[in-house]
């Protein structure tokens, strides 16, 4: 079994992982958290989202943002966009990149966005040709994968066709999101399976949340299928809104360690990305949530 | 690829995760945690260590444990045995399972029993001998197999020998022990397949720390190549001495929940398993580390 030689990791910290703090951070804490998460070598950095800061005020400094980040070369900077409203928005700030996003499971659409799976497909449409007429590119999230908050199992295909739609769209790259994190290795490979019948293994990314453990097994089990994009948060960021308390993004550092240890390179410094996740951490007023960070600055505490 | 159908827990909670908290802890404490364990459906539950109290103070209570202990029809009670005088002790108390121990690392042996690997081995003799007598069946540890806390990498090769070793000398099982958790999938199955070109893979566990956060991955890759037996801890007890403030033992709950996803039986009850991981939590003055814990809890909360 080949692995991928190389891995690009998807930090969504900025975006994913602050948007569900409930203290209000500053705008420079942002701009300096993506710029040492640059200086790390993460390649792709979602940066923020262009939703509207009635709905999600933690970005309503979207466009501060943007205007004050330090763009390294050979590193993208993607925002979400959840209409063209944002689209625009995103473009004046400066995107040249943007996400979008619709889910696996109809009750989830229609629980969060109030429309139908299609319904939610179609109203990017204008936004995949205004991204297109100005040259930005167009990642594309699905959600519940591997499982839905309101009704549980969700089949292979449900999701292939979700992420079809996207990739015929014109998405670059479609991740696929264990929004809950219920999933386990092998739902991982038969959801992989379905849906590269449909869209080229090169072009699908993992993002699978850290709640009940099991990020790192999928990883390694997608891994196993040819993925070669994970989305990950520096510091494990981010909760799981579907479980108070609980953790969701899997932590930047925990699947370095693993591409590492598997000889998988990732051009990622895992001391420097440690010491961003000790950084980020400090300024949330808490220890860092994971295992990998925990274990360093333990025994680096150790050798002092 | 065909992962076993069944799959055997040991939970060494008791033992190995207890040993390591500096508060003391009621032998009812231990005796009721036993007895959770075994009403949650765990087959093989490490009950104390007959290790000099001079050494491990909090499993000086060794003989009153076993006296006290209800056991249950199908389970099984090992008990760590250093010596012969260690291996008498536990016989006189009740033991009807033991366990064993040797490094796959030179240094690890000469630093922590200041002997070498082959001494250590010749240490068991006679209590190999002494168990066979008595109809005691003896359980073989290999500790280091996957890194070092002094020399860092450990040759497969030296893994392989000492588990030979154990089990040529008749121990019925070989655990292999990540003792620093720094191994990888990739690591685990190299070692893995060193192995089991001299003992059986049926015959061996596997007993990874989630120390680096790698351990479901590490028992993922284990289960491909067919082993079907892993040592865990409830709540994920018990921390790590070579990173103090990091975490050692993987959670019972974390495991199962793996076991389960992937259609696996252990005849493990997972709620009640969690159950028992928030009540010694609480003996312990302290929530689950676990993150199936804290996921089920907190569903749980939110659904009252």
């Amino acid at each position: 079994m080949n692995l991928p030689t190389q891995v690009r990791i998807v930090d969504v910290g900025p975006r994913d992982g602050l948007q569900n703090e409930k203290q209000v951070i500053d705008t420079a804490v942002k701009v300096e958290l993506i710029a040492r998460l640059g200086a790390a070598g993460l390649k792709s950095i979602e940066a923020t989202s262009f939703v509207s800061p009635k709905w999600v005020p933690q970005m309503g400094d979207n466009a501060e943002v943007m205007a004050s980040i330090q763009r390294l070369p050979g590193v993208g900077y993607p925002v979400l966009t959840p209409n063209l409203k944002g689209f625009e928005a995103a473009l004046a700030a400066g995107a040249e990149e943007v996400a979008v996003f619709g889910a696996a499971s109809e009750s989830f659409s229609q629980k969060n966005i109030n429309c139908s799976i299609a319904e939610s497909l179609q109203r990017f449409e204008p936004v995949m040709a205004a991204a297109q007429a100005a040259g930005v590119k167009v990642r594309g999230y699905v959600s519940c994968v591997l499982g839905c908050p309101y009704e549980g199992e969700i089949a292979p295909a449900a999701v292939a066709e979700v992420a079809a739609t996207l990739f015929d769209m014109g998405c670059y790259e479609v991740s696929l999101g264990d929004t809950i994190g219920t999933g386990t290795p092998g739902k991982t490979q038969r959801m992989l399976d379905a849906v590269a019948a449909r869209v080229p293994v090169g072009k699908l990314a993992g993002h699978y949340h850290d709640t009940y453990g099991q990020a790192l097994a999928n990883i390694y089990a997608s891994l196993e299928r040819g993925v070669a994009v994970f989305d990950a948060s520096v510091g494990g960021l981010g909760g799981c809104p579907y479980a108070a308390g609980a953790s969701g993004n899997v932590a930047t550092e925990d699947v370095v360690y693993l591409l590492d240890g598997l000889g998988i390179d990732t051009g990622i410094d895992l001391n420097r990305l440690v010491d961003t996740a000790a950084w980020i951490s400090a300024q949330l007023g808490r220890e860092p949530a994971s295992k990998v960070a925990r274990a360093v600055l333990a025994k680096r505490g150790a050798c002092v």
